[in-house]
């Protein structure tokens, strides 16, 4: 790393042949660092957050957003340091986020770019328990899922960024905490040391009957969806009455290269959703910034933190050059909380 | 008909050993007419009610409500007239309406019926327009879709006991409805006599064009399952941001032996309900039966039938000992309006 001389980007290089994210897609370029204008600011990246849509952007043709032109730098939410600025709102050493994307340095024009509350305790915390992991998790209690004391609240990938929000969240309300997660290690943590009620190993051999022994004895109340995968099939046939479902996000789907096999469930799905009377909603948190509700969560997700009620699980990648690994990561697995890139210090 | 001294009773005999409902599954058997005692009402069918989950009613294990049991009345919405009377609430002549079942008499101690609104134009209405057909358009709509002037409002089975009422609730409100049927003549009457602006028969050879061009002009707002068939698959990649589904009931699951082959669906609907931040929701009529609602239906939907606003379609068959081709008719699609059986005058 040449740091002051050097701005080292990852640009999409070729179009995803695999159904995760693998090496291939992304190349680093380094390119001089840019010289600073009038009315500019000059950002040193520290901070990148991987989350699972990000991949959707690198697709040809992406659902949610533009895709990525080929050549162009990857997008993505990122927290920086001014390192310059001729830009009144400006000073150096401020620590500011934005959604600048995978590179070393970045020159704004000071439009997307937003300051750091000094009291949030850690600045990655932005892109994880701040940004769209725990406001989407926000969003999905309050708006959608009205978790009411005593309910079942279950969700796949309790140790992602959503999932381990939700269960904090969902568990101050008083619901009863049914998670899932990959492997012993990931499922010891979430109730040890997250106070989940439950965490499902989804790799476990007795896995169903562990499914069946914990969601028989009171249903489902609540479903926060995050990854759509074999949490939530063993859940669905144990909804309870009046059920609600959050759709968040589909990590489970989105590394598919083709459909699974059949028979296909969607017709017995819908039946049990008129049996159950089950409420089902889409969400993109996205569509939420800057409404009162985000004020709301903002505030109350930093008394949460300051007052130790909710405690970010971050799972660090080290290195710009290494974000690609770091999505492929998500889509495997592998990432023991919310997964950010540490660029600088 | 030995009318007055012989009671027909239809009785579940047999399980279905088919996904529809066939000859089989009943019986017809003979008894004395029964004798009045203190405080009943004698009561003569005169129509009998056939809704699509009735057939549930009949298999081993019935997922809405306790099965009939082998050799007892089959059930079923009824209306009848009061031939002798002991209970001071009721007198001869009188027009009630119940849920006694398949047979030509019934003998009540006054709980279970409810006289019949004397201004309806037709008994049998309060089986169809004033019934759950009626009832769970009038919840979809108002509940659930929220349908707003100049949105698409698609449904399946138009002519059907649901759709009809979907479809002329939905005009009123100012919707562009497009509604579903099987044959030419179902659609060509659900354009010219209901006033639906499009009716898609689902048994057209260009059945898949005709729907890219309807669906693909405005996208789909709303949508009233009843079927879920053809025209649900067809509808489900055009809905529009914040689309809204009330899943009524899912005919063409109903008379499944085996579901469909893969591949499985399940995940990439769910991926659309996420991306289009739809909003899906069970509903079961019978749960809002005497509620505020309720009231306020059975007036409205008076006010539009006196007013010439809705116009009720209903297939009749003739004969209690046809009730069982009747509801097999159902998912044949073989019924052009909502079914009743006329069983006497």
């Amino acid at each position: 790393m040449k740091e002051g001389t050097v701005n080292r980007r990852v640009i999409v290089s070729e179009r995803p042949r695999y159904a995760i994210p693998t090496a291939n897609v992304f190349s680093v370029t380094e390119s001089p660092v840019p010289k600073i204008g009038d009315r500019q600011v000059l950002i040193r990246t520290t901070w990148l957050g991987l989350d699972p849509y990000l991949y959707g952007r690198v697709k040809r043709v992406s659902s949610q957003s533009s895709p990525v032109q080929l050549g162009q730098v990857m997008v993505g939410p990122t927290v920086g340091r001014v390192v310059a600025s001729h830009h009144p709102a400006f000073a150096e050493g401020d620590l500011v986020q934005g959604f600048w994307g995978w590179q070393d340095y970045f020159l704004s024009d000071g439009s997307r770019i937003m300051k750091i509350d000094p009291e949030i305790p850690r600045p990655s915390y932005v892109l994880g328990a701040f940004g769209i992991s725990g406001f989407g998790a926000y969003i999905a209690i309050n708006e959608y899922l009205r978790v009411q004391p005593g309910e079942v609240l279950t969700f796949g990938a309790a140790l992602g960024g959503l999932g381990q929000m939700i269960g904090q969240i969902g568990k101050m309300r008083g619901a009863h905490t049914i998670g899932g997660a990959g492997g012993p290690e990931k499922c010891k943590f979430a109730v040890e040391e997250l106070g989940f009620d439950v965490c499902l190993d989804r790799r476990a051999e007795d896995f169903h009957d562990r499914c069946l022994e914990e969601f028989g004895r009171a249903g489902v109340d609540c479903y926060a969806m995050a990854a759509g995968g074999r949490v939530f099939r063993a859940a669905l046939p144990n909804f309870n009455l009046n059920a609600r479902i959050a759709v968040c996000g589909l990590m489970a789907f989105y590394g598919m290269v083709t459909l699974p096999s059949g028979p296909d469930m969607t017709m017995a799905v819908f039946n049990e959703i008129n049996l159950k009377r089950l409420s089902i909603n889409g969400l993109v948190t996205m569509d939420w910034m800057g409404t009162p509700l985000h004020d709301q969560f903002k505030k109350d997700m930093k008394e949460w933190i300051l007052g130790g009620k909710i405690r970010p699980v971050e799972h660090v990648v080290d290195g710009l050059e290494n974000a690609p690994d770091g999505l492929q990561g998500l889509f495997e697995g592998r990432n023991f909380g919310k997964a950010v890139v540490r660029v600088a210090d």
